[in-house]
């Protein structure tokens, strides 16, 4: 199935709007790019709304938010749900701060989200409605491990009912549920966690494969998070005693270029529950 | 003729003032350096406009544009004008959105470019006042081909008349043209078309290369798209097997950092019309 | 003492909080957490304030200034200072545009910094509050050489008496002091100056490194420097002979990573005067 989905992206090349942080956004674009995407950013107002049309789909990241790109955020997500277009949320540091919150929360309000992204602490905070992250990383006590799987399959699924959305907590076990169905995908590698932005680009993939697979969100969104962790092996793999996290995150990119779907099938790790 | 020109860039290093997105924004600040220019970024209003007084070249790139940065272009432009700094424009995205069109064309009324660089379907919407632009990347159906060079060479000296500028449509076959002598340029490789930011990059070496070379800015342009072309060809044949997008775009880097006079002079592959 | 100076980087993975510029906010993240630290970018006003105080140490780098991010400056500094956090400036430019110099100066008037980083060029800028700079770079004529060291030395130890600061100038030989001890280093690689962003990546670390160790800023400081200048030397060793700045920038990252507290005392190259 992950086969068939990644060929479409590969063969569609979704043109992907990315309304996204500054910190990332280089590697989120080369992400898009190696996965057959195609990227583009836009996030003042008035642009981001006509260039959103022009898209097959959004990423909605907020991790460096000012005052010029949130009204952005909400009128390109609401144009996009007139679209019928895919839109995926990461709430990047959702609890870290109000602005991040509140934001976060409005957006699930207002806009209509395909997938939400984030780690274990962000979907926490937008499930509780208030946040306790310390950062942008998961909270220690929040990780999902093979012992507290259940429950936080259980929560997952509760907030992907609620939020009406797919959501995708991702960490050292990667949860996705459309809040019946769920995937638990062991794909990926720690050190993955030393690279800023693979959350990031991860989200911008997700948005990628959602786009090219309008009739399977979940499948597509897990197919995303599988492709990911996947690449994190293979360029893990590739790794010198010399190299640290600025060749290991070139090193992911590169594996996602070279990436087919039949090595996507062969290799996604995942259970469905 | 280029082995001079690309001397004048290591010896001069000048110094280039650059609006540009934040997308690849640090890409191209390295290939300024490695090419043996500096560069400096400035946005605000205030800021541009005293920062582009100090330095050699004004690079303007429309990739993300906000309302803040919009009115730092224009004065910008016009202080370089006035100090008679070559000035660039890569009207990135143009036909892609109102704000982005009538940006560029905007520009093109109040600033005197010295070379206007992008892809053959931004450069037709800059010619015809409005565009049909499929994101940031060449519309299939507008690309320069061998079989419709000619009719390409025509409408890109049309156009460089009219604009009173040097133009530079870049893609398979480039062409440089100040509307008398147009260069057809065939270095590069397609693969560089899978790295976000190739065509923000080169607009910053021409940037660097047209301000060295203030009496011959034609010349200048067509070695700088030769130049980053055959660092494409020199990157290209240093990659692995598994190296992908990411590791091609630092070795192209890496590749201007090499590149000597004497090899542009005898790798550049152009005819002259 | 630089080992155990380290050693607490990596044990407290100090979170830091960064306002910085949009050029090489990346590689600053990713030496964050190269050294074992953790970033967070925040420039919005409301933001900034907030997430300060989640996090244990602020670096403010003025590369890229807007009318939006400099109250985020100002506000995020003072919030820092009431709770004691330590806060590093990395005046970017000060002395190339009024914009810059008025910022930074009134940034030195109204928040107390635990360390000031920058270039000759830039500091002496600071310390007689009117600037000469050319661009982003030191000044030839200002450079810190054996020849001019001690004349150096007296300036930035009267400058941080004054400023209340420690101070760190960085070039061919590093200047850090606070006012009566001194370290002169001579770590690093010539090279690193053709890198976009090695400047504000070591501002970064300087605030890792303080913010772990906030009983001895003045030698946390130091040992950062040589940090930098150290992985500078490893990364340098690693490069073939295709190698060129954007490999270098990666190395540069990935021996952050690898490097030991015990290789970083064994490597640290200073004098104490």
């Amino acid at each position: 199935m992950f086969e068939a989905i990644f060929e479409n992206v590969r063969r569609k090349s979704p043109l992907i709007h990315n309304i996204t942080n500054y910190v990332t956004v280089n590697d989120c674009a080369n992400m898009l790019l190696a996965c057959g995407a195609s990227p583009i950013m836009a996030d003042e107002l008035e642009d981001a709304v006509e260039i959103t049309a022009l898209c097959g789909g959004l990423n909605i990241n907020i991790g460096t938010l000012n005052r010029n790109t949130i009204p952005a955020m909400f009128a390109a997500g609401k144009r996009a749900n007139e679209l019928n277009h895919p839109v995926i949320l990461d709430p990047v540091g959702a609890g870290a701060s109000t602005l991040r919150t509140e934001t976060a929360l409005g957006l699930l309000k207002e806009v209509r989200f395909t997938v939400i992204r984030g780690n274990i602490s962000e979907i926490k905070t937008l499930a509780l409605g208030s946040g306790t992250t310390k950062g942008v990383d998961a909270d220690v006590a929040d990780r999902v491990t093979e012992e507290n799987l259940d429950g936080a399959v259980t929560f997952a699924k509760d907030f992907a009912r609620r939020a009406g959305a797919r959501v995708a907590v991702t960490g050292a076990i990667d949860i996705v549920t459309d809040g019946t169905r769920t995937f638990c995908i062991r794909n990926g590698r720690p050190e993955m966690s030393a690279i800023t932005g693979t959350g990031c680009q991860l989200s911008a993939l997700t948005a990628a494969f959602v786009t090219a697979n309008p009739d399977r969100p979940l499948e597509a969104a897990a197919a995303a998070v599988c492709a990911m962790g996947l690449c994190g092996e293979i360029a893990y793999s590739r790794m010198s005693e010399l190299d640290g996290n600025a060749s290991y995150r070139n090193y992911i990119i590169d594996a996602m270029c070279h990436l087919t779907p039949t090595a996507l099938e062969m290799g996604a790790k995942y259970e469905l529950r």
